[in-house]
């Protein structure tokens, strides 16, 4: 048959999104399936059940990373990579990292039950650990699987309750004996929800990102006097809490003042001693920049920091404020973009160029091989939360986007 | 010796309150004493053993209230009854509380010294639970002896360990037969820090209040829509953490524009998922509002209601909002109050007359007998904090300024 002809099998995904979906299954709808937890133990039981059904060649690393290689004619070349993660947020949705592990799992079984041969090697990978809300912190697999990130930094990272990564990985049986270091890599691809409103609101089918938007994270904490709120007058308060609250309406105006794409946004905020009636004496709260113009994200925190003085100034509430995390965007690599967008529109799906405004495991596979995302619509643009969602036929749409690009990168000599 | 010539010995008092500040004492120089902790039960043996020194008559009701008696010439009279708390506030402070307790026992020592016989008996008192931050709600112990509170309520009431303050009370040996039942009271005097800067700034050794301003308790909860950073454009953003900074700052300016003794505050605040890369999808908040003038109070209240509307309005972030909690304003007797007055000139102390910001055991007690506070300054107006501090001399001052309010009251035939 004709390779360009060859589908996935929609409700077959469909029914493995599903299934993978009761494991860590919350109330609400959604999935709590914690990076190195028991329900992450029971979904990637599951998934390697899935691999072997189709008689890949399964590789557990010292990471818990886990991939399953198709062989190729020629098992010299470096292989083709696609994948995503299985964990997710705390009470997170059913589709944000899965979808682009059962995506793939999807595109091979097709590969499989149509008996197709390709030249390069085929593998699927489910990194751990990218959301790092267990374990910060985030893309933790790739991170060490590329050179990124070192492995006992990670093994050491402690959750909320003093368990440590590396630990936690051994108890659920899933710290392997491979070493998490990369091998040549001909292409990766990664299949996701775009986890904002934009490809909904534009009636478009496939994002295809050029990359992901610049982050940069800052921590900062204003001191002012905590005291009984009865006996002490306004006059001469040092109320760090009202000092916060202009500060997080600044970081809101932000972007309308600077122009561009830039987002800005308090996420946490956490109040001392947070007593009903004692005047807040300490707060502490985080920034966060994003834009693909890294120049213009650096001009907002300088001119913001110019506003927290002056607001710091006017309420003595002296602040300190410390740049926690910063990355600069990430241009994906352009033939495998142009590949993404050339499928989609080969089969009939209406795209749209986008960029990525989260990070990926993505981003640092690009640093060590050309690489590619392919987003499909988020239902109202909702994600990291219970309600999360995307239509079947979009993801159906998607994985058939990945699977002609897989097909397509692992023919190439 | 001419009893008006009385006076307490300050360096006893100060020698009480450092040993006493033994008990819980943190590292930051403060107090964590909790309501029926083991720190309160080491204080509550120190005060009974100084109690059994000058022969007074022990009482301890099944709330753990202690009562210590002093015999009158006519033991048929209703006591004088004089005291405060021996619990403190999370990592608060030295004199907060414990100050009325030890300067009523340095008056009864006095007396006890100098053989010094009264009409009527006179009674100390550490009322258990004031604080309230342990086991909700304040005051719990003037609150059922006063027969304001369920006594059944309070022993099935929760710390944040689900630990009920029924049996904590039990389990450190403190919940007495009597039972928690007021008995006719002559007149209820209760010395203590100002917690706030008014007498310091006005140079005043002793705070003469007429009463407690009327408080006013809200809970606000503001909905928005939790979304990755990210992705998710600021236009269309429902960000329930800018609606809730932009109230806050309504609060904040709320005594500018109402005019009058009006303090109003946000001192509590929690933001929910609470995450750097979460857009926050709920918050909730607390609002404190107090004045002398109770309708201006209310008055507030419906002004800030129309403003927190046309923000959650705008913003996208509907609303509820819940009022937890109201006291109308206390006046104190206004007979013992001229009492306080003239006996703090008499002793050559400049005086001030103000109203109380804050709550305390007399609130109670002034429902049931004629009553009266002391007052004197706090360094700095820090209050439920580690550094809250209190001058001895003035301590000394307020002691004797009680010593002799509780003479002439027990001396009233």
């Amino acid at each position: 048959m004709d390779p360009r002809k060859l589908r996935v099998n929609g409700k077959r995904l469909q029914a493995s999104l599903e299934e993978m979906a009761k494991m860590g299954a919350t109330s609400g709808g959604g999935v709590h399936r914690l990076a190195a937890s028991d329900e992450d133990k029971r979904a990637w039981d599951l998934f390697l059940s899935w691999l072997r059904e189709i008689d890949l060649e399964i590789i557990l690393d010292e990471m818990g990373n886990i991939f399953g290689k198709r062989a190729g004619k020629n098992e010299k070349l470096p292989p083709v990579l696609s994948g995503s993660h299985i964990d997710s947020q705390p009470k997170g949705g059913r589709f944000d990292g899965i979808l682009g592990v059962m995506g793939t799992l999807e595109a091979l079984r097709t590969l499989h039950e149509n008996g197709l041969e390709t030249e390069r090697p085929m593998m699927i990978v489910d990194w751990t650990n990218e959301e790092g809300t267990r374990f910060s912190p985030a893309m933790m697999g790739s991170g060490a699987w590329t050179g990124k990130l070192d492995r006992d930094l990670a093994y050491g990272r402690p959750d909320i309750q003093g368990m440590k990564f590396g630990e936690e990985l051994r108890r659920i049986g899933y710290r392997g004996e491979q070493p998490a270091r990369r091998w040549p890599i001909h292409a990766y691809y990664e299949l996701h929800i775009e986890q904002g409103p934009i490809l909904e609101k534009e009636g478009k089918i496939i994002g295809v990102p050029r990359g992901v938007v610049g982050i940069y994270w800052f921590d900062i904490d204003v001191e002012g006097k905590a005291n009984q709120v009865g006996p002490t007058p306004m006059e001469g308060r040092n109320d760090a809490l009202c000092a916060a609250a202009e500060m997080i309406l600044k970081v809101n105006g932000l972007p309308a003042r600077m122009g561009g794409d830039l987002v800005a946004t308090v996420g946490e905020i956490h109040s001392f001693p947070n007593s009903r009636n004692i005047i807040p004496g300490k707060v502490h709260f985080t920034v966060d920049i994003r834009s693909w113009d890294d120049e213009l994200a650096i001009r907002a925190w300088e001119d913001l920091q110019k506003d927290f003085a002056r607001i710091a100034e006017r309420r003595g509430c002296p602040l300190r404020s410390e740049k926690t995390w910063g990355v600069r965007h990430t241009a994906f690599d352009e033939r495998l973009v142009n590949r993404v967008r050339q499928a989609a529109e080969e089969l009939g799906f209406s795209i749209h160029p986008m960029v990525s405004g989260a990070g990926h495991d993505a981003v640092y596979l690009n640093q060590v091989a050309p690489t590619a995302m392919i987003f499909v619509p988020s239902i109202g643009g909702r994600s990291h939360v219970e309600v999360e969602n995307s239509r079947w036929e979009d993801c159906e749409a998607g994985a058939n986007v990945l699977l002609q690009c897989l097909r397509q990168s692992a023919s190439e000599v």
